[in-house]
């Protein structure tokens, strides 16, 4: 739902806002409500880590009181990388619904090829889908034009 | 070298005798000297990305106050999910020393089949070997062996 999409970017605004880290933000959704947040965090947190998905999730457990995610879906503003497609697979979390895509996401500069080379998305077994691309491009250029951006 | 796993084996006890989580203990290493240590705690912290890789990856950017590893290897007692594979990556570390493989995983019963079907090893640029197989099969004995194990 557009409402989620717009919850993932309001994370990812904060996020660069605050410096905390790149241009990406996420939101976990079960029954219609949103039960986690989160922005990357890599560089206030100074831990590779801190993806907005990872983010997500980890606010998501935390809230529910478990590790399992498998009532859920998550909207992120661009295709998670294979950590975070790692991390959503292992929440059990049932849909993806990501803004940008990876060429969008190595377009403004973030090395993403190594990771989507090691990444085979067909055989996931879950919903996998582009959703609402346009707003989170222009997320993705806010971004690009700023003069303190770092590629984390 | 020998020590490294011997810590990370060390680690892996250390989480399945406090039922932190499955048999996974990881270290980081920088200039001969152990900078990060981490089992899983998937159980215990009611969250799916706290693989002891994560953990280990944590613990060293909090020691070291930063969120590039790239002058650090990794010993791990199995070889990593794509998550953990994908924080390696991003952490920049260089080299990655495994010690049961994806096969043993499964073996054990981990559901490790989806995520290697989205994994492809070969392409990654960075060191990636197995190393001490024998001393970490025994560990995953040990853990099925358990009336208690959990699949996390």
């Amino acid at each position: 739902m557009k409402e989620f999409m717009k919850a993932a970017l309001d994370e990812a605004y904060k996020g660069i806002d605050n410096g905390d880290g790149g241009p990406f933000g996420a939101v976990i959704v079960r029954d219609g409500i949103i039960v986690g947040r989160g922005h990357n965090c890599v560089l206030s947190g100074k831990n590779p880590v801190l993806h907005g998905e990872i983010m997500a999730i980890t606010d998501a457990c935390r809230k529910l009181g478990t590790h399992l995610l498998d009532d859920c879906e998550i909207y992120t503003t661009a295709e998670p990388c294979p950590m975070c497609m790692g991390a959503i697979l292992w929440a059990g979390i049932k849909a993806v619904y990501y803004g940008c895509n990876t060429k969008d996401t190595e377009s403004i500069g973030f090395r993403d090829e190594v990771f989507y080379k090691m990444l085979n998305s067909e055989n996931m077994g879950i919903t996998y889908s582009e959703y609402d691309r346009e707003e989170c491009l222009k997320l993705f250029r806010d971004y690009s034009g700023r003069a303190d951006k770092q590629l984390y």
